[in-house]
């Protein structure tokens, strides 16, 4: 082992997914085997002990923060934060702030991760609020749609500023060499769309940033962008119905397969395409969101993370942490003149 | 023929798809084979006739209503509208002002439609926007969503006013008892979602429509919900996404399909699934979307419809006209004390 390289630390809210905290413990003992770090699982001990016991192999780099509480997916965002202190949400996030951890990942509540992690940890400087990213596949490699819903009220400039944090994720997380941005809109023209968006693409015009103007809902998946913002409102209901229909037109492939005998034949032979594009299309390939814009490296993951999904979040949570994110957003603000 | 059954008269814009006028004319010798119905198609003459020309038959039930313009995609509504007064669009529109004609159908520029239509037919007593309507497919039926871009910037009561007008068309033309009304938002609690949203919920709820509350993005496709209303411009999203995520889905299906030998030898077998699917999932199976609001029934077709896409949409505007859909519209708002 290289000892002058220290193995990054990661405070994972271990009980925040729906099934929680198997896919958590799963996900941690996974990553291990793929990246040399360290784990602290925040939440019940006891609990996290019996399903830690149920895997084989070192786990001296697994730690255990105890946490009695849990905030629940229906607990009012602010209020929960501010009442269950001892949450695994809020040990996990304070480990970041007392700096016993790099970096903090939740597959919880997503208004509490969002409000826990901007009251301990503060904002980066020039950013006045925070945005979740998701990573879409698209026809030509991946798109990243930034804000998906932090912040679901926004003013032109805080888009302006998800330009910024969506560059500086591209270039440094997915090595993406100057990112194409784009502003969701209805229609391509700048005279398309309410004043709020007009008023945000001239500031985005403006910005210094690679800037190709509106994107359509339908241009999101053809891939000439790399990092599309929109307010948070949008952004959710746009990822959730793209996860919807994918799984939709799955569902009626599969119904109309099974009503077909010719076809059911034909499916056997099509397992490994199938596959192909379930792994294409999985959001768990890329593991969580980054929520950008807070003073530290923070990844929020569905609540319906599998496993599989928890590995890959601290995947990114990693790299994010090994390339300096936080000052790249920063730096990428400055550079611009911002 | 029943002599004391006139034939219901279409106003079809013949120059408004991206390959006008050949959609439009093949739609319409397409939907004399289905419908007895008379069509009136508003366009260059000579251009018509030619297009005409090309298929063999009994023609006496199409007209042709010359107009010297058309208003381009790229036209401003308004403008174009003003200026362009013999104008394929608006010469249509106008044979149903002037009583000449009892529907209208255009595939050409959205925004000039629900322009033309608003300032020549007026809106229904009670309806103060006019909105778009889409039907989607779901896991369960169709769900119509609205508005998809009549009106981006709405009032909570315009949305209001939408679930009357979406109840309406689900019950009339769709053949829907007690439609269930939904609120697209960001998550089901009524805490959730913008000012806006709030407002609209609370309206909604106290309407006396059989409404279920907030849908999220999700929720769409699940097919609980009949009527989901929205503004216009995250209907647009929603709707461009739906339409390009099915495409996207296909498409990676297809590049996976296409790399490996054995499923392509699958694919042969699945052939009667696959186009099960696309009848499924494709827009043309609808025809087009009801402009829901103005005084008359109004059909706007997509840019990019086939003649098949016409026929269909002449189908639903005969349906609507038979049903008497813009009185119904009225009858809901005053049912309800509205």
């Amino acid at each position: 082992m290289n000892v002058g390289v220290p193995k990054i630390r990661i405070a994972l809210d271990a009980m925040g997914s729906d099934l929680s905290p198997g896919p958590e413990v799963g996900g941690a003992v996974l990553a291990l085997k793929e990246n040399p770090c360290q784990i602290i699982l925040a939440g019940d001990e006891a609990r996290l002990k019996t399903e830690l016991s149920k895997y084989k192999g070192d786990f001296s780099d697994i730690k255990i923060q105890h946490a009695s509480e849990v905030i629940e997916m229906n607990d009012s965002p602010a209020t929960s934060v501010r009442r269950k202190k001892d949450s695994s949400m809020s040990v996990a996030v304070n480990l970041l702030k007392k700096g016993e951890a790099d970096c903090f990942i939740s597959a919880g509540n997503t208004g509490a991760a969002v409000c826990a992690t901007t009251l301990n940890l503060g904002l980066i400087p020039g950013i006045e609020r925070p945005g979740i990213a998701t990573i879409l596949p698209t026809l030509k490699g991946s798109c990243l749609l930034i804000d998906v819903g932090a912040n679901i009220d926004p003013k032109p400039i805080h888009l302006f500023q998800y330009g910024f944090m969506g560059v500086a994720y591209s270039k440094y997380i997915l090595g993406k060499q100057n990112p194409v941005v784009g502003l969701l809109n209805i229609g391509e023209e700048e005279t398309k769309g309410t004043d709020f968006i007009k008023e945000t693409c001239q500031l985005l015009k403006n910005s210094g940033l690679n800037f190709s103007g509106n994107v359509e809902g339908r241009g999101i998946f053809v891939g000439d962008t790399d990092v599309i913002v929109c307010d948070g409102f949008l952004g959710n209901v746009t990822l959730k119905v793209t996860e919807s229909v994918a799984y939709t037109f799955a569902e009626f492939l599969r119904r109309n397969i099974k009503k077909r005998f010719m076809a059911k034949v034909g499916a056997l032979f099509l397992r490994s395409a199938f596959q192909g594009l379930k792994k294409q299309i999985d959001y768990a390939e890329y593991g969580g969101a980054p929520l950008l814009g807070v003073n530290g490296v923070c990844v929020i993951c569905h609540g319906s993370s599998s496993s599989g999904a928890i590995k890959n979040a601290i995947r990114f949570a990693v790299e994010s942490v090994r390339q300096n994110l936080t000052f790249h957003i920063q730096e990428e603000l400055i550079k611009l003149g911002h």
